[in-house]
């Protein structure tokens, strides 16, 4: 049994890791700590919780955590690298859902997250916890930096056509729509119920965070130059992200054969039959990405359909995922769930 | 290890059971029926279901029903009243979310259903299926009538009010709210995204065919004769029901205590503390009901707050608390769920 | 051609009373301030209004306003209150849409509105702005109190029982649903997207501020005591209120007909046929509170279904009609729309 | 004052039509027919139009029709053809808003809408009605084409960059996202509440109708071979077209310049502020279309940001400008209308 801590619990990270933990077989949650809520009943900030999770909020610096086999940060920004240094020089392993130690290099870090890092010492040692291309440096790692919503579906979604060396690297394009709650449970009148719904918009066409994290995990697995265009859209819906990826094809290939083969043994990854079109909502809830490959026309444009839960296979799931790989667990433990549908 | 049958499972109620049915450990499916998809693969039509249920959709009367240990009808009503008695007859204990078995009076019924009742004879063997109500007679039931989802409802939020006779009776009012899947997966204008979001409306002012069903239900638990006026509305949502009750007290009575009394045993009843507004996404996936109990301006006026999740304490998750308790399995196997928020 | 000016344009009453403005022949917007949004473009922050309001924000104190005919608050509760003496001094006609002059008794509104009345001297003058009730006195105000987005559908809903004393007046029920605009255009964790989608639940069941509105607003109409018990909820929709009302009969009447009459007048009333049930959006965007009455199983109990536009009929729409009364310009100048469906 | 006919308008384009057109000081609905609801009131089928519109549905081939200045087809794709032909001998002018007349090829017509086409001798003479391309045609026209809804948003979009020869117009791309009610007023499982909310999917990736329609319009503006990747999907909105286009560009050009200089005499095109993101619901029931235009990270991927209505630019709205067009009225006539927002 794994004794659990959480930092910063108050999110929709947060509650998702509550979620998924309280029925988890092999994992007791001991603390969860949060700045502004310290004192205060889990289940009275999330009622879903309650009768399921019996913890009260505590301090940001509670000593049990040390005490924990595993922490998870489900902080802002900029939290984890001043918080977890500690932990991991106690012997507590780390798994950090902010972007803290997404990108190697700390300098394209600092100039997309506009802080200094505080520890980037460490970011050398972070494992990026995408299991399906880092399996095996997450099962030893101390540390592991949690992939972000958009960044997983964009990488599992072009994997197998830049490992394969199939297409323009150069030019890839990433059209992506996202659920509002990945904007997080702030209180910004851009993702007011009033403002959001019944709406449809791209946001940081000019530049956004992930796309840096999504260009450092493509150059990873291939010898090619990425270039990527990244159009994020705001879409709404509470949960589920859907990238439509672009790419010219530069040789002739069995393009489902290609992506069948590479997740063949991937439990998290459905590769669906020619011609279905994967919904958001058949992942919503679940550690599941379903993809679709298609290329219209008979030319030479590849089409990825790719859709995942941003809070669990982005996010939460995905870091039970790394959790239990990291632990020797079984893969899906705690993450065996079917997709809420409708 | 129970083997299960599903007598058509293509609606809302027939996907619910096979999401919570897929994670149970002691159900097997072993047929799910459908006038119309037979030999159709259940996953193509519900991908939620890719990777977790295996089944095709077999014909009507597939001789493999009569082999299980229970048969779930997810049909249309007028559909279990023809085929369960067949069933019945072998053997097989029936659990029937329709409205086939749930009113006494079958004159009653064809009255509010408009089509004669195909098997009268047998309406008097059936048992409610209300848990906190019936939970003796549903152990040794053949025959379950699973309540509707508004019976569900707005019964829980009465039941301790009448069962104390503190409130006039003949006065009820029943302001219930119920999200769009609750008029089920068929292709009616009305139900439309672009016809039922962004608005809100009453129907069935006039008469609605939960009113007996409910009348009768809190009819059985009193010697006061009941009077319901039962306002149901549309609201866009997908899942949940939320209830709004009215009464006229006749007694004085500590109504907190009342009703966390009534359901101190109750593993699916949630009395919450007083000033709680109970929210339909706190029991958004899961078999549980949430209830609050108001007293305005300390006038006579009682108001109770109920919600539920229409597909699962209101429909499917019932029907397999109810599976549980008529082969003394755990109450709580299979559906042992936190709900999914947000 | 009137000039007007609005004080605090950035919220939602703000944004709807450009919209119909915009295009109100008789009417010419001079100034609109803002503290926060001083000297930035109004079609900047309302981008629907690109090309059809040329206009910046201007200081709170902004000496135009005095020059105004009429000048609109759409202002937090607690700044008309401040501001609107100096303008009424200065001949300048008044119409708040807040709070500040809605309730007779300051004592009352101190204790529901948390603070000290800054000018309850001038209380008494202000006419509360309900067309259908006070239209004469209206037409020679020089301060009108717009009334609040619950009390114009609810009070409207009950007006033919309560002036014909037909219902027992003191145990009315009003069940009432918002959409999310309501709230306003504030940062709040409650209102976003991801918490009030897919979601339902009541608020303020124990008390809320627009109960003394209605309270007065009835007992203004009957000799009779009246007693009510409100319950608003927070229901999925941007806009839109459905108020479902409940009175008990004390004697017989022929309900349509006292509808039909009383409004028979009224260009922004629309009492619908028996048996008809008005959907929020059949008022969507448009100055039009629809309504149909009915007497379920011939009982005793009335049910009143009421819907408007809270931004509209409820807000900035009806502002506008009492700015048409007030300057003897037609009551639909401005506000002659057809609601938006779907 | 234009005597207007519609023929077929029990559909979304059919209200939408109606709505514009009630307000419409130069245009008297004289006639409107339906197959199904001929003797209905069009009030009591959209209760948006109480008061506003009196008429009933007439037979599908009311004489009346041959009267009118001008009939609008908001039928289904196939009814046009048949009973166009008889109303242009008889003078009259005919706006189709379905498909019949738009493609030129009537053999690629055939292919894409599956049917024979019923007066291809005539298709000819139809103008496609995009004002921003055809605005002298149309004036003279007897039958308008009227454009989809998604051509509509992509080819005003694509329009600057390939009239001006600066992009690589073999490999356009088109990511468009609609909203439900583009769907149709049509009783389909996959259009419902419960199908189609909190949900995000792409369709029609293989082959969509309107990639011919967009390739037939951009192919007449340029003498470069036109080669476009469209993908469709289908978004949680009741109303908009969010179109986002990706090209590769040839030649240096300072973008922002040329998307002004091409619109800057249309009325219903807005090119927005360098780094805008258009909102959909910034033309929420407007006839205008939004568009900002990007370079990210100063490559050579042109991304175009474009939102419609599809509703109102995208039908009925585009509809009503291309009659003021026919008929030398004010082209706003009718149309000058602010979006509602929120």
């Amino acid at each position: 049994m794994l004794n659990i801590g959480i930092v910063g619990g108050t999110g929709y990270t947060g509650v998702e890791l509550l979620r998924l933990l309280a029925l988890h077989a092999d994992a007791k949650l001991k603390v969860i700590t949060s700045r502004k809520e310290a004192g205060s009943s889990v289940a009275d900030m999330f009622p879903n919780l309650r009768g399921k999770i019996d913890l009260r909020f505590s301090e940001v610096n509670d000593p049990a955590l040390a005490k924990c086999d595993v922490v998870f940060f489900a902080t802002p920004n900029g939290v984890a690298m001043q918080e977890a240094p500690r932990l991991l020089k106690a012997g507590v392993r780390v798994i950090d859902l902010s972007a803290d130690y997404r990108l190697k290099d700390s300098k394209t870090w600092e100039k997309w997250y506009g802080m200094t890092h505080a520890s980037p010492e460490i970011i050398a040692q972070a494992v990026y916890g995408l299991p399906e291309v880092n399996r095996e440096k997450i099962n030893d790692a101390q540390l592991v930096a949690n992939p972000g919503c958009y960044p997983t579906a964009v990488q599992l979604g072009f994997l197998p056509l830049i490992e394969n060396q199939v297409v323009d690297a150069e030019h890839l394009i990433a059209d992506a729509k996202s659920g509002v709650s990945g904007g997080g449970r702030k209180a910004e009148v851009g993702f007011l119920f009033s403002e959001a719904a019944d709406n449809f918009k791209a946001y940081g066409v000019a530049g956004h965070r992930h796309l840096p994290e999504i260009t450092q995990g493509l150059n990873g697995v291939t010898t090619q130059s990425i270039g990527l265009t990244f159009v994020p859209h705001l879409t709404p819906l509470i949960r589920g992200i859907h990238a439509t990826l672009y790419a010219r094809l530069t040789k002739e290939v069995d393009l489902q054969r290609l992506y069948e083969k590479r997740y063949a043994d991937e439990l998290f990854v459905d590769v669906m039959p020619p011609g279905s079109h994967p919904e958001t909502r058949s992942v919503r809830g679940a550690n599941v990405c379903r993809i679709s490959v298609f290329r219209p026309q008979a030319g030479d444009t590849v089409v990825v359909l790719c859709v995942i839960d941003n809070l669990v296979k982005g996010a939460a799931g995905q870091a039970i995922q790394n959790m239990n790989i990291m632990f020797g667990i079984n893969e899906s433990a705690g993450i065996n769930i079917v997709p809420l549908l409708p």
